[in-house]
């Protein structure tokens, strides 16, 4: 079996990237691990930036997106008993972001591609990556009991942190940086209206809290736990007083509560790879990088991958400038590392730090007052939060 | 002996304050442990932000500086071997900084306390500050041999980190907040022409390096050095060898050479005690705060704890006010803890910190990147720079 290009793994990146190439002619397969319904379960970000956007409407899969989706213009700070509101779309001349959740856009990105006619394979097993840095590149897996040999002139992996693809590169090659965070995040779906219309980001003396929402009457709320806190030792009532005790009261009087439909611990974590290629094999999103959710730069940051893989995909194949392909991990890398930062800091500036002494907690709640304080401060926040301009390729 | 205010302290915060305060009409006596060359002699701060430029000139001291200083629009990032220039002026709607010793500041209100006939002690001995709480504060000392006793209605405590003033206040009272960071500044002064004609910032992988100077003949240069180093083991040469292989080729290549006229290891320090009075006693400048040099903000934040110290004396004095007086700790708290920041920021983005980890090195790497490349991140270090606004007493 021949291709243009593989991509490894089924997630919004490798969908988007597949929907991308096929609408420029490009011949890719998509090979998954998992069965559709089980990538469809993972209840991922909801706050799509501007480029990304825009790009899920180059792409032609934003119809859904463009009716149900919620564009916000703000969001709120609350800290030392006080809300702010970053106004998103007054301080970087019109951009905003889009609630619409990850599992909406895996989904509307899956029927596309069913309409499409391009191949995905899922459940596949023992994948393998070969010749990466020779003249015949190829994927081997097993589908359905028979092994199947992809010949491909490029590889995309698009298959996350823990997938195959960055566990290809031999030892040596990569660099790594990493940052654990001491603590989680617990998060909460439920079906409730959402306590404001924007969501609430909470520095508070218990931890860090947020209020999000997936639509206008599915909410997803978070509280800060330490790194080892179990999920059997949330039951509902308590999530929703801890949440209460970390939001401004009047927020908290208007909270309304309901059945939990997935409740979980997730684990901060920063993580880059470099350089994000190898040979014909390129990573994307959290194949080569991981941020912590303060911020939602996760699947953004994907998508920016995405972006610049497309566009140098697209010139190799219309325009023959091959000579793209070998600054495509220095191109995603100058981005990154700007998200990677905004990450880092909204994390470091809205969490209660174990241990941390008295100056540092200071210096915390300054930075708050400093930069909410300042019109420039504002500014630095919100072009960050709709995201920075995406690389160009030329 | 009496006197409406006791200030305790001749360095420039108790000169510039006594300077205010009589020329308001209110009387003032100054007692200082050290004889004037003493004084004179420290080589401290040359930067000033335009706030204290404006304080000085209405203290009517300014007429040296304003012909002899040098006001600079902007100053220099290097790093990465890139050099970047922070336009002030620009970034700031037309503020500025003023390059201007703090030893001739100190000289200029010196000679105008003298002309204006207030009272200072020097070589006083055993100073004690008494009844701070009560109805007769006062403060004795021993000057000349004789032992006085100044009676007084307030008491600036202008004494520095390790004066009288702050020690005198019972223990349990003041809450610290502290940073020590691991390393210092060697700075060496050099009658020599500044190799450039704004200040020079440089993050270096062998540390960080300031190209700074007093006048247009006078330099004063520093290199980052571990806080276990000895200045023995500096010669002139050692000095000048290493300040170049941290600064941009060109530059370092410009740089002109000569003995050094002082040179010395300071160690840096971030340091704030609340509150900053205490009955009748109230601390001013480094008795009360200590900033990290870079940002040059110490000598500037003793000037704004002087200006709110004056206005509310000021208005005490003259309408009556002296409900104001319960206010000034807070009032100087606020923006000293945002120069805190600034100055803990600065530090934390330009210099080496030993045993830091590959994320961290990338995240100070990413900070400078981001921020000089951001509009609104160049508006925030400029805006700190030269000095955010002064609070308002009324």
């Amino acid at each position: 079996m021949k291709t243009q290009v593989a991509i490894i793994g089924a997630g919004p990146s490798g969908l988007l990237l597949g929907q991308l190439l096929h609408k420029a002619g490009i011949d890719n397969i998509i090979i998954e691990r998992q069965p559709p319904d089980y990538v469809l379960g993972r209840i991922r970000a909801g706050v799509l930036e501007q480029g990304m956007v825009d790009l899920l409407r180059e792409a032609g899969v934003s119809q859904r997106m463009d009716s149900e989706g919620l564009p916000h213009d703000g969001f709120e700070l609350a800290f030392a008993g006080r809300r702010e509101r970053i106004d998103l779309k007054q301080l970087t001349g019109g951009k905003t972001v889009m609630i619409y959740g990850q599992t909406e856009v895996t989904r509307d990105l899956m029927h596309a591609r069913q309409a499409s006619g391009a191949r995905t394979f899922y459940n596949v097993k023992d994948a393998q990556l070969h010749d990466l840095k020779g003249h015949k590149p190829s994927v081997t897996f097993s589908h359905d009991g028979e092994t199947v040999r992809l010949e491909c002139e490029h590889i995309a992996g698009c298959d996350g942190f823990h997938g195959i693809s960055r566990q290809s590169i031999p030892d040596g090659v990569l660099q790594e940086f990493e940052r654990v965070y001491p603590f989680g995040w617990l998060g909460v779906l439920a079906d409730t209206p959402p306590v404001n219309e924007e969501l609430i980001y909470a520095n508070h003396e218990r931890g860090f809290a947020l209020c999000s929402m997936r639509s206008a009457t599915r909410t997803r709320y978070y509280v800060q736990v330490a790194a080892e806190e179990k999920v059997e030792d949330w039951p509902d009532q308590r999530f929703w007083d801890e949440l209460k005790s970390r939001l401004p009261a009047d927020t908290a009087a208007r909270l309304i509560t309901g059945p939990s439909i997935e409740k979980s611990i997730a684990p901060l974590r920063s993580f880059v790879v470099e350089p994000m290629q190898y040979g014909h094999l390129f990573l994307v999103g959290d194949a080569a990088h991981i941020v912590p959710p303060t911020g939602a730069k996760g699947l953004n940051l994907a998508a920016s991958d995405v972006n610049t893989l497309y566009r140098i995909l697209h010139k190799v194949y219309h325009e023959g400038r091959s000579d793209l392909l070998e600054r495509y991990s220095e191109l995603c890398l100058k981005r990154i590392w700007k998200a990677e930062r905004f990450s880092w800091w909204m994390t470091s500036m809205l969490h209660k730090f174990p241990g941390t002494d008295a100056f540092s907690q200071r210096m915390q709640q300054t930075e708050l007052d400093y930069f909410v304080g300042s019109e420039a401060g504002r500014k630095t926040i919100a072009e960050n939060y709709v995201g920075l301009p995406y690389e160009v390729v030329e």
